[in-house]
Formats: C-alpha cells, structure tokens, sequence
C-alpha cells in the first residue's frame, strides 16, 4: 500500500508484540525483530503461529541480538514487552531511534506507562496503543493466538493513520485516536480486577472469580475505585460497563488472565503498570481507594516472594 | 489442690489443648484425651513436649477414640480443636455431656465462636478462653512451644476460678474474667491482621509483613477497622495498642502466623472465625471494612483451592 517498504523493528518480542508485527510483515512491511531468549530458534525457524486454529508463519527479515544491530532508519519501532519496571524501554530502543521521522509505538498494558518514552524521545512521534489480544507463547518460536483481536493506536495524526490502515489492510479491528488515555481508563477497569484478584484468589479462573460471591464483590468494588479515579481525569465509565465487564468474563469461564498465567509460571508479575500506577494516580489527586490499596500492597508482596523463589532457583 | 481429683477430657487435641491439659495433669488432675490421628502413637508413648527447651514428659490417663468412650463424669471438657467450619464442636463432646455440672472449655483463635457449644448445652458452664501460646506438632505425640504463655478464662464464677487457680498452680499466667468479648476483640487486632495478611502476601514471616511499606500499612488498616468494630459492641482498643502490635510482631521478624504454618503445609485456614465472622458482624453493625472485605474474600478463595489440592491428593 506504500510506494516504500514500510520499515518495522520490533523491540520486546513477546507474543503481542510478534503477533502484531507479524501482521504487518504479511502486509508487505520489512520487519526485523529483536529476539534474545529464543534467538537462536526463530533466526533458524522464524515463528509458527496457531491463529485460532489456522497455521500461519511469520519469518523476520531480520533476527537481532539489539537495538546496536539495526541498519538505516526505521519508519516505526514497536516496543511491547512486558511492562515491568526492571525493563528500560529507552534503554532498550535508544541505539537504533537514529532520526526524528522514526515513530515509536509502545503497545503494553497499564496506565500512565508512556512517560520514560516521551522524555528520552521528545522529538519523535509517541504511539501508545491499547490491545485486546489473548495471545501466548507455548514454546521458544511458537505463539498460540485464542481470542479476538482489537487494537487502538493513540497519537499524532500522520503516523497513526498510516500505521492503522496498515493493520486495518492486515484484517486487524484497528482504530485510531487522538488521545489514548481514557481508552487506557476503560481497558484498566477489566485489567486492574481480574488480572490482580484472579492471583491473589490463590491463581483462579475467570469464571471461579465472577461467581457471584466474595471474589466477585471484589472485582466490583476495584473497578468502581478506579471508575472514581477515571472520573477525576474526566474519563467516564458508567456503572453498566463495569457490569458488562464482569458478564463478559463470566462468559469465559475456563480463562486465565495474563497475570495468573505469570503467576502459575512463576514470572514477574506487571503490578506496577496496572495496579501501583494507578494507585499514585488516586493518591495524588486524594481519591481513597482502600480496595486497590490493599490489592497493590498483596500483589507486590507475591511478586517480591516470586522474584526472591525464581532468583533460588 | 482439690480433695478430689479434678476429671478433665480433652477434645480437639492440637497443640494447644495438649499443652494445657498437660499442665493440668501435672498438676494431679486426671486427663484423658480424644486422640484419632495419632492415637497410636500418643496411646503407646504419650506426649513428649519440647517446653523452650525443656523435654517433658505427658501421659494422659487415657487416650480415647470418641467421646462416648469416656465412662463417668468430668469436671472441664477442654475443646480446643482449629476454629474450622467442619468440626462441629457438639457433637465432637455430646457423648460425654452427662451431667450439669461438667463445665465446657472451649480454647479458641477468633470471635463470636462460642454460639454453637452454648445453644447445644445451654444447662452446662461454658468457659471460653483466650490463649496466647506459639505452640506446634512437628510430629506425632510431640509438640515444641517456643513462646511465653498466656491464658484467660471467661465463665461463670465458680468453674472459672476453679479451673484459673488449677493452671496458676501449673505455673501458667492464667486470669479469669466474667466476659471473654472484650479480651478476644483485643486478641483479634493481632490475629486478624498478621494471620490473612501473611498468607495472602504470599506466606511471609512477620519481618517481612512490618516492614514499614505497604504491607504494614495494610496491616494497620485492618486493625483500625477492627477497633471500629469493636467500638460499637463497646471495646476501646486504642491507636497505641496497635502501634504496640506491630512493634511486637517487627520484633519477632522470623515468626511464621499459624495461619502461615497451615498455608505452606496445605491446610485448611482458620478463616471464619478471624475474618468471616468479624466481617459478619461488621455487616449487621453497618461498619464499613472494605479492606477486610477484600481480605476476607481473597483469603475464602484460597482457602478454598488449598482444599481442592489436598482433595486430589
């Protein structure tokens, strides 16, 4: 669709991130992925990628070991990995952001996660994109896509539109906006109940977390907290949103969020973008949030514990 | 002390009521014991009891299987089983109920616990104590208690006293008072913060809950939240009785809750009686807890997969 080769280097490859680049590499896009823990593997095989049953495989145009490695100027670098504080998206991208033109498009979840992009790259444009993507990586090369697909890119208007019709082109639910926050707020609300509650229940399923019952009552209870805070940045989120949100994870009652699965794997947990974030945000504007509070200070103990079990090991 | 010699049946024969009844033995009473796990053993050895560090020696004067094996009539059944939905504390003592003047003893972890023994035998005293004891089976027929002693006794005048001078003769710190409430509100500030919040932080010492950040925070605002439970039925616990709380638990930074112990052992968690019925009475008072709300739920849920994983053992 462009005269040139849209040129793609995607940083932080874990299964949203390869997933979504894969898409626009089908779309005649050159990608090159920065691969570390399965270089080896996807330099030799590419990606075989089980999209909701259909075979599909993605081969990089390129396998790199960093950022130092790429060549020339990219026209966007997608930066997804997890987003967790030990992980420098700066740092991670700095040697290959070589020109003004190169848009970095940070697709991650969790709230208020785009300053230490914006303030290292002030002059490049920020694409902060919200994904719904229940996407995972059963093995090294191998990704396992089980949902449906939506993406929401927020930023300046020239690359966002040229970056969702190419997704859009790619048959991606794409869309674009001007500001990504309050899509930010409305995804938050699922993310800050079920991801966090689902492991302090003791690592449960959707459906044995909306069950009508305490735990249930508890994901109630944070999202009407941060439906509060949300308001206070005047984004609303209506108390039937919050109603369809439980419902909808009802109706998948076999699911295990992200966080659940990080937790039964003994991975770091993404507390801070999801639940800490959001807690400095309330705290700021002196909106009590009691629930979340004790959420966050759980679920960073449980990280700390899981870090300290993984370093033993 | 007694012309007579005082009848003692021990129900429920944890660590606690062993360490009791064994003070109470020693102290010439005849004590036979309820034993069904390790009746084997405690009928051919007895009890060996690492007391801070001296071994001492109990045989009870029978280890029975059921109540109903006990022949005549005792001065105190000692109940003192965990403070679990399933052990239904009647009928575990109806068999050996036989006369008025057997006084119940009921030496528990929690609050509102005593409705069930008093509804059942409304004719006979019933005693209900609050003990502090950090005691432990490490195996079968042993226990090592580690900590200083502590017992009150709430009851009727006559049986309280009785039972009071026996455990003061036994070198224990034993006091008797007319109503238990206040003590077990009191009690409870400690149980219910450290007990939930060291699990559900992910099996934690004390050390690493009072660590002045998060967690300790959370802590005090469960024992705030307590108090104000507390306030309505009448107790004053006031701030610097909870500062002093946290200051103790920080000062035994290695201790393991007992709900802790049973969560890396994979027990079932005393969570009715600290956290459910508290929050039951909170409801009925209309006291707002939502952060023992939040406790109280997630703790239900993991209580609830601990005990599916020891099902599918």
């Amino acid at each position: 669709m462009d005269e040139q080769k849209l040129r793609i280097l995607l940083a932080g490859a874990g299964g949203v991130g390869v997933y979504f680049s894969s898409i626009l590499a089908k779309n005649g896009a050159e990608v090159k992925v920065i691969a570390r823990h399965d270089h080896e593997t996807v330099s030799r095989d590419g990606y075989f990628i089980d999209d909701r049953g259909e075979a599909k495989h993605f081969t990089p145009a390129g396998v790199l070991r960093s950022a130092a490695e790429y060549d020339g100027v990219a026209d966007f670098i997608v930066i997804a990995p997890k987003a967790l504080p030990e992980i420098d998206l700066p740092r991670l991208v700095r040697d290959a952001v070589r020109d003004r033109r190169t848009a970095l498009v940070l697709i991650q979840n969790g709230i208020d996660i785009e300053k230490g992009l914006a303030a290292a790259f002030p002059d490049n444009p920020l694409l902060s994109c919200v994904a719904n993507i229940a996407v995972s990586r059963p093995a090294p090369g191998r990704l396992l896509n089980q949902g449906m697909i939506k993406l929401v890119v927020g930023g300046p208007a020239e690359p966002t539109a040229r970056l969702v019709d190419y997704f859009k082109a790619g048959g991606i639910d794409c869309r674009g906006v001007d500001k990504i926050e309050p899509v930010r707020w409305h995804k938050l609300v699922w993310n800050i109940a079920f991801n966090p509650v689902s492991v302090l229940a003791g690592g449960v399923t959707t459906g044995e977390l909306c069950d009508r019952g305490e735990t249930e009552n508890l994901c109630r209870s944070l999202m009407r907290e941060t439906a509060a805070i949300a308001a206070r940045r005047g984004v609303s989120i209506p108390d039937d949103e919050q109603a369809a949100a439980i419902e909808s994870a009802r109706n998948i009652p076999q699911f295990r969020t992200s966080m659940v699965q990080d937790f039964l794997a003994g991975r770091p947990l993404e507390v801070e973008a999801i639940l800490g974030n959001t807690v400095r945000i309330a705290r700021a504007a002196g909106v009590a949030v009691p629930v979340m509070e004790c959420c966050y200070a759980l679920l960073k103990s449980i990280d700390a514990q899981q870090r300290r079990r993984a370093e033993k090991k």
